[in-house]
């Protein structure tokens, strides 16, 4: 059995807590928290909740700390301490920075003989990895990621900090006649507007100016105005009936060239629908923390990310047996 | 350079060639065949064909040998042997026999420090390695693998040894219905009838009986009585206009739940539409060469599938710019 700690219990860290309990070979030992332990509910009977002090005197109950904070101050800080400590695991997904994290967690890691695994998750993530296998096996191609139809997170708190605002959720959504042309096998080059649309939904604090909310977030920078926004004003009782999921997916598409004379035209796609964002980021993690706790026991020490890892080592059947059941 | 030869000089093996051609850091060192080197009219000015006989006498100028002959009696001779010799790589796509080929390279490429891909190509292949992929990352759930539309060979080879068949194309097709239904997340037990159609176009010969050919193609055990099968009759100039190239393709679906109460539904698809099939198998085969050429300067030796590579030797870029540019 493969000993794993969460450390954060926010809908990532429910979304590894239920994960574990689907893999046989796993066994959840205690989720971590910086709140009060008293104030957090667990959904497994009997799984214990710490404060952030315990976790490193339980360093060697667990084989595996799945770091389920945020990427904006959380992860940064988390992941190169805890990697002194343990195998880690974590989702940190801003893009622009993951160079530096990545060699931050590689210092602490190799100098302890851990074993990390950053950027796990679908974007960065399996996406990664479908953007990567699709440009070698189509070096000639274009790669194209579309998200959605789905809820951004990002996007809807930055609704919620507009005055008069009392809550909002944003769904991403592809452009479809984009979409078809891509899949077509043409290669054209796009801007954020012809790819993607915004669509908002926003409850507004009584007596509060629902046009200047509209413009606010429709002339919002980077946000809203590269894009097609539409907003819509709703009550808080249907936010809440018809916008408390959290689904999410997209897909990547590269188009490539074959051929001696580049005459034939070959699509690869993945796409992903998602009733559960978080969940399925989660479900990720833990095949990852599967993945870092083998190649640990290898000696293969340092950081990774989804690309230095076989996809064998995310599974729990044997080479062998993946070749039998799976090529 | 990684300097690379052919063995095999077939749809495969002109694929290899054309490929090659794209990626900047390999070098197409010559073709050998087992036809009259001098009947090879290769696509590349310069390249030299060769006797089978010259193989062994150039190993040392080449890095990696593809091996692009067939599975049914090519392959698992050829590969154990030349894995005396070279690194190699080939597309043996008879799945039953799959373990023993492995078996039969990994001892050769072992006892002689030598390192071997088998079973590259998209199915087995890219396809086994989402599946392998999905399964791990949604562990209950359920893996469907649809062909299609496209022309299988096989098919279209058994309906040529019929009697007064003169040519046969066969197309695959997945049932769009059955198709629907596991996108929308559902997880049938399907029968082969459910998943796919067969459709075939058949230039008599002049005089045969058409209606003992149909009869003859649609009661054919295994290729095409488990199926819904068409049967059309065509003339040979048409059969040359309409129905000369060999797109093919498919999609692997996985439909799994997450979520404390398995709640929740996640779909993950990997696509496929090529334009030629045989081109898109020698693009994987040659990214396949990279990683192998680098495994084996790694120490990795023996043999290899898809599973067992990581995503980032396919590619010729470091993994410091693999981070900064598709992570």
């Amino acid at each position: 059995m493969i000993n794993i700690g969460i450390f954060g219990y926010g809908n990532l860290g429910r979304g590894v807590e239920a994960a574990v309990r689907q893999n046989d070979d796993l066994c959840l030992k205690a989720v971590f928290t910086r709140r009060d332990p008293q104030s957090v509910n667990v959904q497994t009977d009997g799984l214990p909740v710490y404060g952030e002090e315990k976790l490193l005197q339980m360093k060697d109950e667990i084989d595996v700390l799945i770091l389920c904070g945020g990427s904006a101050t959380d992860l940064p800080k988390q992941t190169p301490f805890y990697a002194q400590y343990f195998n880690v695991v974590d989702s940190f997904d801003n893009h622009a920075a993951i160079p530096a994290h990545f060699d931050a967690v590689n210092e602490t890691a190799t100098a302890n003989g851990k074993t990390a695994l950053i950027s796990a998750g679908w974007d960065p993530g399996m996406f990664s990895v479908n953007r990567l296998y699709a440009s070698c096996i189509q070096p000639e191609g274009k790669n194209y990621t579309f998200w959605g139809r789905g809820v951004s997170q990002g996007h809807s708190d930055a609704i919620r900090r507009i005055d008069g605002v009392a809550d909002a959720r944003q769904y991403t959504v592809p452009v479809e006649e984009t979409v078809e042309i891509v899949r077509s096998g043409e290669q054209p080059t796009l801007t954020a507007r012809q790819m993607h649309k915004r669509e908002c939904f926003v409850v507004a604090k009584d007596g509060a100016d629902k046009a200047a909310i509209e413009t606010a977030i429709k002339t919002m920078p980077n946000y809203f105005e590269p894009y097609d926004t539409t907003v819509h004003f709703i009550s808080a009782e249907e936010m809440k009936a018809e916008h408390s999921a959290l689904p999410h997916g997209g897909f990547v598409i590269r188009s490539g060239v074959t051929g001696i004379n580049k005459e034939h035209k070959n699509i690869i796609e993945y796409k992903l629908t998602l009733d559960s964002n978080p969940e399925f980021t989660s479900s990720v993690l833990v095949a990852g923390a599967r993945a870092v706790y083998r190649l640990n026991k290898e000696g293969q020490c340092g950081c990774k990310t989804m690309f230095d890892i076989a996809p064998a080592y995310y599974s729990p059947l044997s080479a062998d047996e993946l070749r039998h059941t799976m090529l």
